[in-house]
Order: structure tokens, then sequence, then C-alpha cells
């Protein structure tokens, strides 16, 4: 049994659709980001990095187990559970290079895109100009790559697919649309419309409810 | 016989350093990032994201396989080669965690202090005090864990810690040192002093002689 410390945010999200596709149970706790619940000093005892999501495991035995990284729990959920994550060597090394490349490119680029557009304390042209252009850049990158494969790594769903889903579910945030990206847009609807991604929005939306 | 696109940037040195730590045979091939390598049509045909590493491998029979993103073939050489990478559930968790911190978290931080502080065409305070603060809230976070652990994903020397190496090599263009961080500060001695890490070190440096 998994507790999910969550919000609707675009990485807390990831989580409970892996939870989903993997008809595992899990409960959510909240974690009210809009109200700094992430800097509260309980939530930092279970993460001291002050994000959401983080995955706890109950130990019969011992210390429970908490994860975080949205990422790194979508690995561990995969490899414990034997799905989502092909065995085959090049087609699991396209998942992890999505992995990487939705973490550390167009995460962080739809993220500071969103702050300097609707968050930052004041207007700096420089700043939008750099995380939006980088926001359409990655984004049409994988374009590029959604036009030669049915998912993000391949011919087969995977964890990069729930990855990059979080972000693209958010991407009003970051001022990006789908217009110049019509295999993105193919592949949002096809993600969207899963029955267990379905489920994982009700779930995560009614947090904040 | 792998060949490696690289320069001597932060992500770069990542890959040198796993092939040397795990006495692989490997071939440089320079990317002048300062005179806009990554932009030349004959590079973004290797990979279209304009960013170096990148890791091919020649195959007899058919296509050379192609990856991107130092992270993901960090895992490809540790899974392939059978080390750096524990099999072990919780201590591999611990092992991803930590590059996913990295690849989203300290990573960015680090590239955009520095970018702010250093390239930006004009000077945006907001910015640089958005991100140096990032790069050493980030910094501090690893520090923390350095504390209670020898190395950054626990006991043993794993990808982890070559991915965070990368960029602590390159802390200066971040703008930060290791004053406030001496779990970091022991750490890096001990990764800079490996004959593997020199090794690597003095043959990427050779590539921008």
């Amino acid at each position: 049994m998994y507790t999910i410390y969550a919000f609707p945010t675009p990485n807390s999200i990831k989580v409970p659709i892996a939870l989903e596709e993997l008809n595992l149970e899990y409960t959510l706790h909240p974690v009210n980001i809009r109200q700094g619940g992430q800097r509260e000093p309980d939530f930092l005892t279970v993460n001291p990095a002050g994000k959401v999501p983080v995955l706890v495991e109950e130990s019969p035995a011992g210390q429970p187990f908490v994860l975080s990284e949205s990422a790194a729990i979508l690995v561990f959920l995969a490899e414990k559970h034997g799905k989502l994550l092909p065995t085959e060597q090049i087609a699991r090394a396209r998942v992890f290079e999505q992995l990487f490349f939705h973490a550390s490119g167009l995460s962080p680029a739809f993220g500071q895109s969103g702050y300097f557009q609707k968050l930052a304390p004041e207007p700096v042209p420089l700043a939008i100009s750099r995380f939006h252009g980088e926001a359409k850049r990655t984004l049409g990158l994988l374009d590029r790559t959604l036009a030669q494969h049915t998912y993000v790594a391949g011919d087969d769903y995977a964890i990069a697919d729930i990855a990059h889903f979080g972000w693209l579910w958010r991407r009003a945030f970051a001022g990006v649309d789908f217009d110049e990206s019509p295999n993105v847009a193919r592949w949002y609807e096809s993600i969207a419309s899963r029955p267990a991604v379905v489920r994982a929005i009700a779930k995560v939306e009614a947090l904040a409810a």
C-alpha cells in the first residue's frame, strides 16, 4: 500500500497515473502548494527538498520507504511491478532518454516559462523570451519524435509517456499550445483518454476541490 | 567500441568518466560549442536536440545505435556492463532519485545561474537572484545527503555520483563554491582523485586545447 503526497501539479499527476495503470492501491495525501504546504515543517520531514510528489511505502518491520522525484518513482514502480518499462536494451534506453529529456529539458523550460509569464514579481522580457522559446523548442523536438513513433519512446506505452503527459496536461501555465505540434496533439488525446489517466486526474483534482 | 561526441562541458564529462570506470574503449569526437558546433547540420543529424554528449555504437549488421541525454547514457552503460548501478530495489531507487534530482534540479539551476551571471545580453537581477539562489539551495540539499552517506545515493559509488560531479566540476560558472558545503567538498575531492576521473578529465580537456 502506497501513500502519495501530491497536489494537482504537473509532477504529482504522473505517480497516480502509473499506479492506476498498474492497478495498485494507494492513498493520496494533499499538500496544498497554493498555501505553502510544501514548506511546512511536517512535510519537510518527509521531503527536505520541499517538492511533491513523494511516495511512502509502509514497512511492517521497519522504517517506511520514502522516495522523491516523480521520474524516480515511475522507474521504481515500473521495475517493481514489471510493466511500462521494456527490458530489451535499446527500447529501454529510449525510455530513459525521454525520461531525462523531460526532466532536464522540457520540464524546466515549461516551469520557468510559466513562472516568468505568470508568477514573477516584475516583467522580465529577456527571461520570458528565453524560457518560452525553450518551451516551444522542446515541444517541437517531442513533435518530431512523435512523427516517427506512436509513443514517445517507440511503439509501446511506457513511463516516459506518463512523464511528458504531466507537463503537457499543464501546458497553459507555460503559455504553449499544440497548434504547431500535430503529432503531440494526436498522442496527447490518446493518453488523456486512457481510463487509468481519467481516473488519476479525477482523484488528483479532488485534492484541490 | 563507442564514439562519444563531447566537449569540456558539465554534461559531456560524465560519459568518459563512466567509460573509464568501466574500462571500456572509446573515441572522443569534439563538438566545439564555443564555435556553435552543436548547431552545425552534420551534428544535428546525429542529435536533433543540438546537445552534447551523444553516444554512438556502431553495429556490424545495421544502423548505429545513437543515444543522447548524459544520464540516459550512464544508465545504459551501467546496465549493459553490470556496474555502478545496484540491483537491490531500495539502493537502486536512491540512485535514480539522485539522477533525477540532478537532471531536474541541480543541473538546470547551475546552468541558468551561470547563463544569467555570465552570458546574458543584459543584467537581469531577478533572474540572477532566482537561479543563483536555486543553485545554492540544491547544493545545500546535496550537502545534507552527503552528511549522512559516503556517496550521493548511499555507501557505494554509482552513476549518480558521476552525474552530480559533472556540474560540480564546473561550479565556478554557476557562481557557487563549497564554503558552506563541507560534505560536498569532502565527497568532491574523493571523486576528483579517482584515477578514472583524472584520465577522463585529461582526455576531455584536450578536445578544447
